[in-house]
């Protein structure tokens, strides 16, 4: 089952539709974002819908009044009774570049809201961690939460020995196909700076639960050479929350097993969750 | 007035939508190729349908007869009463990703083909030759046409003083965001060799003009600082044909006027160009 806000009122999300002139299907001008709702309750609502604003206004689209109706609809559709898995579900925000190409502006955008049931993370990741297969690609405007994400996929296309890509540009990385990527050695905790990624909202969270629980974080992009050296490696992400990654192509991350600093973060994440969540109805 | 090849028949492509859970709205993945047709007859309609299916393959996107289906209604749609200008028009074939991404594979995609008025060049810019905007961005993943131009249209959004982006990673001069580029100096003709840049249909065409007619013609990267010394600079594309760069970036290409190569290229273009065209009715 899922729902979709669509056009100004919620449908069955098989009776939506977009017009094959919208320039999402014909040029790829589109950006979302996905927004995790705990028991009908909205996590880091706002800090997501400004990254979808954000991504918008950079690619050139007209945003108006779009991102409040999105705001409401968000807060309406998990508390309906056909939301998908009585709100425990993942809620994804697009705006779509409409039909109008004004010399790259787009004036005239479309918008629509789809919940679905929950991604839970297989628990075996939790306890083993999980691979990722290295690559020299890299997220083009890592400000832009942008629909594309045809060259990322291809990264790992088939490949059932690993999760996704990681972004290597250069030496150095980056974030993966759809989480933050961070490294542990002695006790500090090194990520790349937003701006070189996105601004992952776990991500900045957990920095901020890292620093105040006494952990120094570098916000530097950790070079793949450190990868052997690491004590650690994990990803943040909405559905991942802090994900344990233990290999990197043919890199075992310490001593191959989740560590202490993934676990650790993971609790003090999961305990200060409710923080981040809209108010109950 | 348009029309649509869409689910075996035509419509008004007005009439014409896509689900919201086909992948080429929620992670950008599709292909698509642009023919053009005069008087009813497509324009080397094989070696497009040719590229279009490359690029859906190498997308991992399971093509199956979608391409045959194409080709027939290319060849149907052109003839028909309502094709948008008599036939002299635009044929813009999409497969799309379809809903199912299976591990990066995508097993049953989606397909339609626009019909649209032609997009003629104004004359004026065959006259005065065009400016182009250089960008250190890339087009990835070059033999495949997909339909992510977001990044490449943002190269020169809201600016009138130039027609698109010239991708110029690591200082070599690629192709634009619509057009195979091309250099001259000293009647040697330089443009970037097919896998580094899209393989253009008229560039391949206008490459064995060139070479017939005796021009020598270096298939290389032209590098950016090479632009300053060039004679010539211009585009081949469906719509272009060949037409003249005066200008990119701040930087003027020979004398500032449309050269004599791009003149003579256009003419042996446009007079051959009957033997690239589908048979008759």
């Amino acid at each position: 089952m899922s729902i979709c806000f669509f056009e100004g009122g919620f449908r069955l999300t098989g009776e939506c539709s977009l017009p094959v002139t919208d320039l999402v299907i014909t040029r790829g001008i589109g950006v979302f974002d996905s927004i995790r709702s705990y028991s009908r309750r909205p996590f880091a609502l706002g800090e997501h819908l400004k990254r979808l604003e954000d991504s918008a206004l950079r690619s050139g689209i007209a945003v108006g009044d779009i991102v409040a109706n999105i705001r409401q609809a968000v807060i309406d559709g998990v508390r309906r009774d056909d939301c998908p898995d009585d709100g425990d579900c993942i809620v994804k925000a697009y705006i779509t570049g409409g039909d109008i190409n004004d010399n790259g502006l787009f004036p005239n955008p479309r918008h629509f809201v789809i919940f679905d049931p929950g991604e839970p993370v297989n628990e075996n990741d939790y306890k083993n961690g999980v691979a990722l297969q290295p690559t020299m690609e890299s997220r083009p405007y890592p400000l832009i939460k942008s629909i594309n994400y045809l060259v990322g996929i291809m990264q790992s296309a088939g490949r059932d020995d690993v999760l996704e890509c990681l972004y290597c540009p250069s030496g150095e990385a980056m974030e993966t196909l759809r989480a933050s990527f961070f490294i542990c050695k002695n006790n500090v905790i090194i990520t790349a700076p937003v701006g070189k990624v996105l601004g992952g909202v776990t991500r900045n969270i957990v920095i901020d639960l890292a620093r105040t629980y006494g952990f120094k974080v570098n916000e530097r992009p950790p070079k793949v050479a450190e990868l052997e050296e690491a004590d650690e490696a994990f990803l943040t992400g909405t559905w991942k929350e802090v994900l344990p990654v233990v290999r990197v192509g043919d890199t075992w991350i310490g001593d191959g097993k989740p560590g202490p600093v993934a676990a650790r973060l993971l609790r003090l994440f999961r305990d200060s969750r409710d923080r981040w969540l809209e108010p109950e109805n």
